[in-house]
């Protein structure tokens, strides 16, 4: 604990950008470290979930990660449930440069209602091509639409929204109880955001699969100028992860997935959000820079169309790569933007580890 | 404490960029948040004070302020009562964009006399509005125009300098007693800016209803550049916060409002300025973007016409949306610049504190 | 150590940025210092090899560093033993400026097999210039072609990939033994990169002669970005001089040389790694600076062209003097880029110490 | 002490730029802070010493810098000594914009012998001006020309180079013994640059009326860059004002000034080196900007001018007040830079100090 002054003190948190992984003594063939992992009764390639975020989650992109071994989850307060053709309106987002116009221009296209049946129809066709998949709701609309995520058919339904916690305090009566919510679900949920160990064990008590960490969508930098709130990512996850730990312990075996969410920026970020004791990341902006991701170069959360108060903004990301290229390579780029997975599997060779368990082992330094 | 070498050491100070609000492990409904406040016999809807600068407040920008909830403080030693008609004034300047050409006019504009009568005409016409407000004079001229304060109607006077202490050290005879004049006043007194617990202290025991922490005007770094001087505002803030809570003790229960003054750039940084301690925020440059703000798209405070020896400066920001949107909103813009005060209630509503004073028990981390 | 979080702790590590020697209370004379070195049988006049990069070392620009006093070393797995006549491949990659577009042309041309006749043709010719000298082959290969080096008359065998362990893991019947290898060759070896105390204890107990501190090559930012792995030089050194120490007595008197390779931006730099504890630098970017050099302005490692995930980048950097100026002098700019062994030799001068171990003892400070 | 690594351990330095001053709990008049100081027998207005350097310090501005109050410093190595008329050699310098070509024209321009009879002209023609000044010469040359200096009729010797130590070591048998040398002199010495405690106090046993603290001209930066050394300014005056102390106890009470000298940007600097420990600031950067500097808009010392290594770059800086102004003001820039004794003496009211010795005292916080 730091002194902030003399009525108030403070612990130091850290960002995936303060720490770095330290290799261990030994080195790995790369054809012999494992990636896989497993989420309730889902076992999974390669530890990457895409965010949903209209910008890079369609029906066919969803279906396009989950062929490449990953878990797309599909934004069903989208665009793609709001209009029955949704293109056109990407297409003339992405001819908007200007931020406060682009802005101005979402808040008017997502004012337009959710039709139940397009988030039916939508998860059909994903359900169709064979590969798991997941559907994402916001807390305030869950109970509104959950139903009709289920009947399309989903993996997961992911609660998603900037701060999510499992004691929502209102005087309101229909108020949501995520814990009765949970069980009285079909499908295992995975809920966040959140970023520290109390919020995380009370989600985990209420019956979460996995547990989002962070404030989701790309949008650090604006929550903290826009609410003052912040929690860095590499202290969130290993807090996170304490909670994951306790709760094995006091639920007799119950291991819910930790899920880190936000500030993930290319592959040497997905291994330092899993050294920080994540067992997964679910990937956001790196999607949008794809040729083929829905967002055309642009890239935006829920965050970003707030009718009175926008808490993230659209950003523009020049494409670099196909989602194929993106997600398993080959790349011929040197930031880690492409060949995610490579990546990843070059980091477990380099470090010596077998596996994402033995990786969050891994030592750490402060840079 | 820190060694800056053998002969010295230090304590670490902090400011609202070093520091985050955690969430609680609550969250709670937005409508059911209280942004209230009270200083002395007035109560206000929200803890937002307009700073006495002429980019921001005229006579008409302080009832507005007023009338969306707020409390607007006229400079008494401005343009505005040194001018019949300043408006002229302000257009001519707004039309100079070389910063030290700007800094030169504005010496030469401020050397016209404050004229009393104007005092009292503009306080009138704030008066005749019927809602809360304040007028602002410097610790040098404040005894030459207190009694023409009073006459136009404030409900407080603010008496605001660089750096204000209750222990003036001067040998000439009419130095000013701020105990003793404060006692003699009709209207409340608020006075900064100070930015430690002993100062605060003294200002506190001296009868002050508030104190402004900080120096002031948006000069920190020209404060820091010119004297070598700064108190980082975190820092400043939880000291002066235990000064209340100890002057509230010794006292025998006088609560001095504590007001955090300067360094606030947005929502963000009101909403982690009273989890620091404050009781409300003195606002500057977020109000100087406002289209129908005074300074036409330009800023500056007493600091910058200083006749020897100026120490801020007249900094051009870009005007993004009205005042009333710039407090209470709609917003379409995500960097916490407009609608401070939605930003605020979403931030009680995030962290789940219920006002005020339960948000400055919010935990902190570093970032 | 600090808390990242609940469940994971770091250790700070620092940067040679973060580092500066402090002089002692001695000044001394600039031509009463000594800079010779001596690495196995060989005394070299003064701690600087030139790292196998295509962008700086040709049998030519081996040969130079060499009759300057250096120690060069040829990239056996380079286009100088890929094609017979590499210079019309520079010239064209020369004229590539765009960043990807040069990264694809490398992997390209970098596809083209090894031949080991070339390998040892070059290598003769530099060996008839009667200089001492070395080659460089990566772990993967360094089986396949170490005889022909030996057989090129190298007095050096560098083993250098991003990172080299002494433990490899491995299923497959022929991985390599590094221990064994290093005792079957008839050249001493000089083995890394390598970056901390563990790893860099196993290499020398391998029997190495020297080994490299850092994960070479100038990618130290793109190995972060790529697989999120990082240990800071300054760190990275001491703690591999402590191993060199602990092995000198364990060993009873082998003292293995200490390279720090990566990070080395000019003759401060130099001089903080063996004020650090090493012994020499290999210094690959500011020999690209040289008019010279066979990179034209152009410098890359073999991080840059791995034909599915690069992990450096190609960059660029204007030519400002000869090799030989930039070596030995004289200079006419000022920051530590031209002059290296003269900057060396001013540190001394002016911090009072004798020669490089006695840097070695210097005192530092975090800056 | 911080562990660098494992064989490693390092102090943390501070900069100017690390550190502001707290006011105290009181203020003060301005018209009632005391700025005058004394160093061995001669008294001044402020504690303000103009560097030695070409670009700052000719003949006339050193008279205008006594006239105003300070203590000047004439290169006795520079331009002034070596030309009958060095005007047209500064206005071709200044026709140079290129930085290298800047350079290789200073080292072609310095390489002109020093002509002693123009030292004791140059010297002549300032003491017929009756002000209090100084004459600066390297170590290397000192001897050559120290004579010719005092027969020139100076009041302090200034004795300056990067790092000068009371313990050179040399086999050489006419190597400078300061101790000796000062003591054979007529004049009182000032001497350094220094950085610790230990060379100061031998450099105070050695006799000096003064030491410099810093690696002087500017130079901070390149000397980093191209030795390695640096010790932050806060922490090295900090150091040298406990040696200050401690001689002062085993001397029997002689006070030996200590002069920050580097890193002096403008007013904020000098005060927070005073704040520091130190009793005067030697300044050279800010009188560079003078419209009547003989740099005309540049800025270089005697470390850019090395023949071989050069260790300080020449910079522009934009002039922007007569030299006058920049001393004493007035002021239209809110940037420290321009009235540099109005900016102390408003630190002292602010801070409620009555005087250099007090302001030592103040307490400090790092930012």
């Amino acid at each position: 604990m730091y002194d902030i002054g003399r009525s108030k003190r403070a612990e130091k948190a850290y960002n995936l950008d303060d720490v770095a992984i330290v290799p261990s003594k030994r080195t790995r063939d790369i054809d012999e470290v494992d990636l896989s992992w497993r989420i309730d009764a889902v076992g999974l390639e390669f530890p990457l979930m895409a965010a949903p975020m209209d910008s890079v989650m369609s029906p066919s992109t969803v279906i396009d990660v989950g062929r490449l071994g990953g878990l797309g989850v599909l934004n069903l307060e989208g665009l793609w449930t709001r209009y029955v053709d949704p293109e056109p309106i990407f297409e003339e987002l992405a001819r908007i440069t200007d931020p406060t116009a682009a802005i101005r221009r979402l808040q008017a296209v997502y004012a337009e209602p959710i039709r139940p049946e397009l988030i039916e129809a939508r998860l059909a066709q994903i359900r169709a091509a064979g590969v798991p998949f997941a559907g994402s709701l916001s807390p305030k609309v869950v109970r509104d639409y959950a139903d009709h995520a289920v009947r399309g058919g989903v993996d997961f339904l992911v609660i998603r929204g900037t701060t999510v916690s499992a004691q929502h305090v209102s005087s309101k009566e229909n108020s949501l109880d995520l814990k009765q919510f949970i069980h009285s679900l079909e499908v295992p949920v995975i809920v966040g955001g959140c970023a520290n160990y109390h919020t995380a064990l009370h989600l985990m008590r209420a019956g979460a699969a996995g547990v989002l960490v962070g404030f989701g969508g790309g949008a650090r930098r604006a929550t903290r100028n826009v609410l003052g709130i912040e929690v860095p990512m590499a202290t969130a996850i290993a807090d996170v992860a304490a909670a994951r730990g306790d709760y094995l312990d006091e639920s007799g075996g119950r291991y819910v997935a930790v899920i880190a969410d936000g500030s993930i920026g290319g592959s040497g970020d997905i291994a330092k959000a899993l050294a920080c004791g994540a067992d997964a990341a679910m990937v956001g902006l790196p999607f949008a820079r794809a040729f083929d991701a829905p967002g055309r170069g642009y890239h935006w959360g829920p965050e970003a169309w707030h009718p009175s108060l926008p808490r993230g903004l659209r950003v523009h990301r020049r494409p670099i790569a196909t989602l194929e290229e993106i997600l398993v390579g080959p790349s011929s780029v040197a930031d880690g933007s492409v060949n995610l997975v490579g990546g990843l599997r070059r980091t477990l060779a380099s470090t010596g580890f077998v596996d994402v368990k033995s990786l969050q082992k891994a030592e750490l330094v402060l840079v």
